[in-house]
């Protein structure tokens, strides 16, 4: 039997779910949003009801995904006032006990990736950490992931805490790493089509291998010299100057002489 | 025809250069190492001699290329008297100048992407920048390169540098942030797999994008309070936090509010 399933947010998490549990049998019935035009769109595109009102939530829905920004999960929530139904969010670093008075059944669903709605994913390669306010929530909510991933883990509150810090570093901060590689290349007049290749080939080799393990570059191998001559090109960027500095360090204490 | 060419340096670099050259067509005639064992061993996968001298350079070689850690190109190249052969390294973090001694004509031959010798490389993807001491030499440097790549770029030694800064952010720096979200991740007894597929989108994200264009997380939206949070997660690592600091300072002034 699919689950009927109420989506409150129509943003690229929630386009991205929306579309996946249709797709894999899931009933996604209908689709609140604050913006009426994307509410609209969704429902169409996966044939649902929509609105901008939480208030008009379908009462015959058996879960709730609340896809929605992490700093209006706790004001949302508090508006809701569910009683069977299986209530969750989808945030990495907002605890499960903020839906604690809005149901009596509640969870955290957090698909670890970025989404877009230009290039819907593959979800069955999208992990999905799940946590239930009881034993009967965690398996309803491990069973609807399990409908559209291959890779469900059960993590509780802290672990999915620090999961979000691990995610900020590997994401976000390289995310970051790449735009300065791309100033640094642009300021030089060089297209940072040349570095491509490399972004990804970096990413690839920690796919089967620790990333410690294939740690390359000057400060591996405590060349001064090179590290000394490119703090150099840093020398009118004291921001970059610094993390060149910072990181360099992090590294040659990891690989002690 | 083939360039006759002599590889010095039997690395992960030169062992995937040599492959690639003799796969297009190149004739890599000679392998010298210092380590006698991987000279034979390359020098028979692709039907060369070997030897683990350079004085025995093969004088018939109409190309030389240096293969070796950057702190030893200089002296290497210090030990060798050319004269019509080209002589170039691969390096690029060194100036072409080192080489102006050795030979009348020089120059570099600059693969940008990390290689192992367990898998080879589709050397066709992997950007080469080239430089020559004159107008002739660059040109035999970009045939060269252009038999074994689609993407060969002429750049200066100033560009070269520079590019090679953008790559340490772009490579090491980033496989460094993993290495980080790992050990996050294991502190936490959580699998580094959960992190694997966001890691692999971060990079195809900026393949298509501006990688500013794709900057999410707690900094690119001013999220203080999640900000916070992770900062207290990280209360006893100073180093750790100081960097999360850094970056997000970085980022949040890259999208002033």
């Amino acid at each position: 039997m699919p689950y009927k399933i109420s989506l409150i947010g129509a943003g690229n998490l929630g386009w991205n779910l929306a579309h996946a549990m249709s797709r894999h049998g899931q009933h996604v019935q209908q689709v609140i949003s604050r913006n009426r035009a994307h509410a609209q769109e969704l429902a169409l595109q996966i044939n649902a009801s929509f609105s901008d009102r939480v208030e008009e939530l379908d009462p015959s829905s058996d879960v709730i995904l609340l896809c929605v920004k992490d700093e209006v999960i706790s004001e949302l929530a508090s508006r809701l006032n569910l009683n069977r139904q299986l209530l969750a969010h989808c945030s990495g670093s907002t605890g499960m006990d903020v839906l604690s008075k809005s149901s009596y059944r509640y969870g955290v669903f957090y698909p670890v990736q970025t989404f877009s709605k230009q290039k819907l994913r593959d979800s069955m390669e999208v992990p999905i950490c799940v946590e239930g306010s009881g034993k009967e929530a965690e398996d309803e909510l491990f069973t609807l992931a399990d409908s559209i991933s291959n890779k469900v883990y059960r993590i509780n509150s802290s672990q999915r805490l620090h999961l979000h810090l691990a995610a900020v570093f590997a994401n976000n901060f390289s995310n970051y790493l790449y735009a300065i590689a791309r100033k640094i290349a642009d300021e030089s007049h060089l297209p940072f089509e040349i570095l491509k290749p490399l972004i990804m080939q970096t990413a690839q080799n920690v796919q089967d291998s620790e990333p410690l393990h294939v740690q390359t570059g000057p400060a591996r191998r405590h060349d001064q010299k090179t590290i000394q001559k490119q703090l150099e090109l840093l020398q009118d960027k004291p921001e970059l100057k610094a993390l060149y500095e910072l990181i360099s360090e992090m590294i040659k204490n990891e690989f002690p002489r």
